[in-house]
């Protein structure tokens, strides 16, 4: 066992551990595999990994001693202290030049923590971002694969070989080296933060057609799949068309009409957010995205209110084709200005610590396998091999005509749901954002004043250079009352 | 000058620190002052302090023994190390039972950790609250003291001698007992991101009067005049009043149309975004109000912008005194969700830290000589006052009819900004915050459907108790294509 002739190791045989296992090796590696509970390990090789070529390995020092050099050995274990419990075990068996690889769901500033400290022990270490969820990592993932990058040229083919492959020919991997230290899993976390923003967008797309309509589920099923042929199209409206099929086994109609509206959260959006705030940039999608899930969870404090405030109901008098088609655009607009928001997070968090990120290669990762793939990042991908600098998305004429065209409809929308009480802080939200991003002047300078009045905070003006201060108690007018 | 006959001991002599100690000294107490800078000291003894009861220290030894027991010595220095340096510096100098005030804008996590780092070595520690400015600071300002209960007793008399007062005979003080450890700071901190909120909240206004009916700033003075003495009456609406009358010095106009529109931010909006993620409570405003600032400050991108993203503009035909009624009422009815949102997540916080707030305590330190006082605070004093659990604000009758009698007039602005093309993010916001907690049902058993689509993340039902998972993929319609 321990003739070294493994090329990659595996912990972790969770679900998601075992899918990419045996996507590995299904590639032609040998594949050695470890996890902390022996018999998990045995049921693996005996049962999914039977007849493969795998090696069970009942303690890391078995499996490092299996393995070719440089080791490449990957985590997919729970974030947090056990990752750094596994480096503390696997750094005195491992040798200058090995790997260590963390796939999970980790927060970037560990992996940058990391990424520094195993390098002084001479080793490498890549934080990747893994997204696809259990068949992404069994048929071909997206990889966001940033650290050491020494460890790049040993693990190029074999994270490439496993990803998932988009293109004309599928031949074009959804992996590319993201950059130095948490890059990886930082732009993994922005791709999560931009999935919260999909689903709360086409959530109050649902709404405002099911209330706003009246369509029934038969009815969405077929908007949805239209949508779907078109710039809308992506995994996420296909499976929301899916989910609209779907009969309830335990009584009439559908399922999606018996679960209860309580949405759970993992932590990247708000993640996304925190990090966003910190920046100073306004990536106020994801954090609507993230509010809406929070007030989903009051499910009984919104019963006892809605028992008390009142407001609008009813449904929309409008033509029901032009209807849809206004819901569509505004549903459109919106998520390019999400991404767009996510894009220029990405810029600041590059800039602040020195990745020197690729964008098109960020929108090319997210093109397969993951949960936003896709047609729409080609796009994207092609906004930035154009100009590598872009400063906003909405700015690349595909995306000003884009947004522009849509604008009226959307505007239609977001003041049409108001009327019938239908809550779109996305819609509004990202309406919001682009009618300030598109204003060259806005009210701060009221602002301004008002902080150098109570709190001599100072401001500019816009007439000369300089650092001001006014008196404003002494020089206004004196009240008549 | 070491015969212990101080009765307050103050560290750091900038404006405020200066301002505070000459407060406590004209209520009759004899005051040590430090600053680091002995000069500085000298100055301030020399000077403002000149002829009054004031003891200039220029070793924190001398300071700690000219103060009577138990001593109390605030620091009203920079948060953050400097604070844990002085401390480490105090802590062998003073003895059990004598107190260490911080006085600064510190955050609520290094308030819970100092207090009980100083209660381990015996000694007691408060952080507080100080809210009021410079002005504030010397006439009366709003105080949050938290911590070690113990010390309340010895520092009631003065703290609240020279906090600000309210009622009708102007003898209540805006001081009272916050809570444990880092609650003061925590009630601080949500004292700024409910300003942050107001002051939004107006610049939407104004924006709107501005350019939605062109009103001049004499009729924006007039206007705002008007509003003071309604339920909006309060500071931030006064000193805006004020603003729009001061004339420019160095050129024609007013001083209000000469100031660049990018607005500063010192932290605590952004802090208090960040713990309302990490408690799962949608305290919207504030977050959208930091964003505001932040799409601010990207200046010279959006003048880039301005040039390439088109959007509607001019004003509204509505009739002008309607035009700034419902304003006025989009205003109010925001100002009371974020309001509500502020107090929602003050209750998650002492649940979270055990805190035991009381928040008509809260309102009425609010009510006078801090940014937010406003008369209306009364109204959420007397709601906790009727029911210290009330779970949302806009459920105490006042606040519903409130909400309730001024939601078509938010309504038909919010419509208006978006045919004028003028960004309300925080209008827009807090009004889907109201639709979306006056309604039972929100659109998230989808986005429970899809996450268990792609992720197996379960979902509960509305028709019975439970976890389940649906095999989404095998059980939906065969697409057509």
């Amino acid at each position: 066992m321990s003739d070294a002739s493994c090329d990659f190791g595996l912990i972790g045989l969770a679900v998601m551990g075992e899918n990419l296992a045996l996507n590995v090796e299904s590639r032609g590696y040998k594949v050695a595999v470890y996890n902390r509970t022996t018999e998990k390990t045995d049921e693996f090789i005996q049962g999914r990994a039977a007849g493969k070529q795998f090696v069970g390995c009942h303690d890391l020092k078995t499996m490092v001693a299996s393995l070719k050099r440089p080791r490449k050995i990957m985590m997919l274990i729970k974030a947090g202290p056990a990752v750094d419990a596994v480096i503390e075990e696997l750094l005195p068996l491992m040798e200058p030049g090995d790997i260590i690889i963390d796939g999970g769901n980790t927060h970037y500033a560990d992996t940058e923590r990391r990424t520094k400290y195993v390098e002084e022990k001479g080793l490498l270490f890549v934080g990747s971002g893994v997204s696809g969820g259990e068949e992404g990592a069994l048929k071909g993932p997206s990889l966001m694969p940033g650290g050491s990058e020494a460890a790049w040229p040993h693990i190029k083919e074999i994270f490439q070989a496993i990803s998932a492959k988009v293109g004309p020919n599928e031949d074009i991997p959804c992996c590319e080296w993201v950059g130095p230290r948490g890059a990886g899993h930082y732009v993994k976390m922005v791709h999560n933060g931009i999935e919260y923003g999909d689903m709360q967008l086409i959530c109050e797309a649902y709404f405002l057609l099911k209330h706003g309509l009246g369509l029934t589920n038969d009815e969405l099923y077929d908007v949805f799949d239209q949508w779907n042929s078109g710039d809308l199209q992506s995994y996420l409206i296909e499976i929301t068309r899916d989910i609209f099929s779907v009969k309830d086994d335990d009584g009439d109609g559908y399922l999606v009409d018996k679960i209860l509206d309580v949405a759970g959260a993992k932590g990247t959006g708000k993640w996304m957010s925190q990090l966003a705030l910190d920046l100073g940039v306004p990536s106020t999608l994801v954090t609507t995205a993230v509010y809406a899930r929070g007030l989903s969870a009051a499910k009984e404090a919104r019963v006892r209110a809605s028992k008390v405030l009142t407001g609008p109901s009813g449904k929309t008098s409008e033509d029901r084709a032009k209807f849809i088609e206004q819901v569509r655009e505004a549903l459109y607009a919106s998520k390019l200005c999400s991404y767009a928001q996510g894009f220029v997070q990405l810029q600041a968090a590059s800039a602040e610590h020195d990745w020197d990120l690729n964008y098109g290669d960020c929108a090319l990762l997210w093109r397969g396998g993951c949960i936003i793939r896709a047609q729409f990042l080609d796009r994207i991908k092609e906004a930035f091999d154009k100009d590598a600098n872009l400063e906003n998305l909405l700015l690349d004429p595909y995306f000003t005509e884009a947004v522009t065209k849509g604008q009226d409809g959307w505007r239609a929308v977001v003041k049409t749901a108001i009327d019938l009480g239908v809550p779109t802080p996305a819609f509004a939200g990202a309406l919001a954002y682009y009618d300030g991003y598109r204003n060259a002047r806005l009210p701060a300078n009221l602002l301004q004043a008002q902080r150098d009045y109570f709190g001599a905070h100072t401001f500019q003006r816009i007439d000369k250079e300089g650092t001001f201060h006014a008196e404003w108690l002494q020089r206004r007018r004196e009240p008549k009352s």
